[in-house]
């Protein structure tokens, strides 16, 4: 999959892109068949909600689960993301976010990138999201919010919040998420399963606890290109990863080639 | 205000009905114009957040407050109440929900019947609510979340949750609410301040937190049919009143009259 120069002109502009359905009903099926036993293994890397025992974000399934191995090298994901940042791109985290229907915890108002410069000592933002819906996402289960063009004002303060959730986190406080809306809005990320969502690592954004009787499950990946690797290893591997290797990318049907389709 | 007979019919349906705009610009600033003092007080019938110190809820201020005494009397509210429950009504509770910016936290899943039986011996569900949007409502600040058409299954097993949030609630669990939300889906009330939303006591609903920088206020007011009054007092007489006088409303301009327009 190729970016057109509207598609690039328009991350540059709002921080995100959006694509309905980049991956189409039977790699969903594929993709969302693992989950249930990754969240169902007792491993440091299932990360679990302070209340519910159920998953919160499980973190690395690419370097142990077969079907997400090719994810993380999936032409779909990577070459946008090549494009986007100008050069080579390694796996700096991999995560599956649960959003468990009825117990899904609120993710506080933040930047990614505002973790990896702090915690990682990632020298500059040429590392970026793309978020993968493996459910349907609609207004009542709890979609990512974007704060458009948030990207755009650098590296925020940010406090370390380590009380709210399950899961400490860098937070950006009221007052300066209350001036960002004002001048440039909020959005609700919603979709089909399937659709996926290219994220600058400065954006602002967030999302609410979901109340519905409906899983969220989004699969997150972080790349980074090559040369702007950590500095830092203060975070376990399974976390920020320390293998800088240029990903090459599998066939456009690695997820489903072989299956009966 | 009359409601229609095919408002009516609706009603018994879906077990709510949204009325936009009920009151104008003008009487939705006299309203919100009180709020923050209201809030501001040190007095029981303010009902703090677990976390920030700001007003989940203040009770009762159609006792202390003139204004709000007048909206508790006020014709476009009680009128089609009185129609609905057909006879006479009383004030069963007077809620402020403030549901403040990024502070505002959910009210789980529940009937609000189901309190009033369990706690105050009110012997039929001939009692509803009707809420007044004092904010805008969209999908990011915490809209009331409907399961139309659930308030025919009558009053639900729930369970009395003291620890989610600071102000306890009997909720419905999640496998009732997954098999109801199955059958009749889900709607999100959203919509202009000033906007009114008249809802059955037996309606399974419940709201977000508010992750947004926009308030969302609401006032709920519940009446109850004169010879349906409560039978025990436990609950503080500011939360479930004990005065079983009629209302008599006032006239259809009583929030503006003698101000300057």
């Amino acid at each position: 999959m190729e970016l057109t120069d509207d598609q690039v002109a328009r991350f540059e502009t709002d921080g995100y892109l959006f694509i309905p359905e980049l991956f189409d009903a039977a790699e969903v099926a594929v993709l969302l068949g693992e989950v249930p036993a990754l969240f169902a293994v007792e491993r440091k890397e299932n990360v679990r909600e302070k209340r519910g025992g159920v998953v919160r974000t499980n973190f690395a399934a690419h370097t142990y689960n077969d079907v997400y191995g090719k994810l993380s090298r999936h032409p779909r994901l990577v070459a946008p993301i090549m494009r986007l940042l100008g050069g080579d791109v390694y796996v700096h985290q991999f995560k599956i976010n649960g959003k468990a229907a009825f117990n899904g915890d609120v993710w506080q108002w933040h930047q990614d990138y505002g973790t990896w410069s702090r915690d990682d000592l990632m020298p500059e933002p040429r590392a970026m999201n793309v978020a993968v819906f493996l459910s349907e996402i609609n207004e009542f289960n709890a979609p990512l919010l974007f704060i458009p063009g948030s990207h755009k004002g650098g590296c925020l303060e940010a406090a370390h919040d380590t009380a709210t959730t399950s899961y400490p986190l860098w937070t950006i406080d009221d007052a300066t998420i209350g001036a960002l809306v004002e001048r440039n809005g909020m959005i609700a990320a919603k979709g089909a399963a399937g659709s996926a969502l290219f994220f600058h690592g400065n954006i602002v954004h967030g999302s609410g606890s979901n109340m519905s009787p409906w899983d969220r499950v989004i699969v997150y990946i972080s790349l980074c290109r090559v040369d702007n690797h950590i500095r830092r290893f203060k975070r376990p591997e399974w976390i920020a990863h320390r293998d800088f290797t240029p990903i090459e990318c599998l066939a456009d049907d690695c997820l489903t080639a072989g299956a009966d389709r």
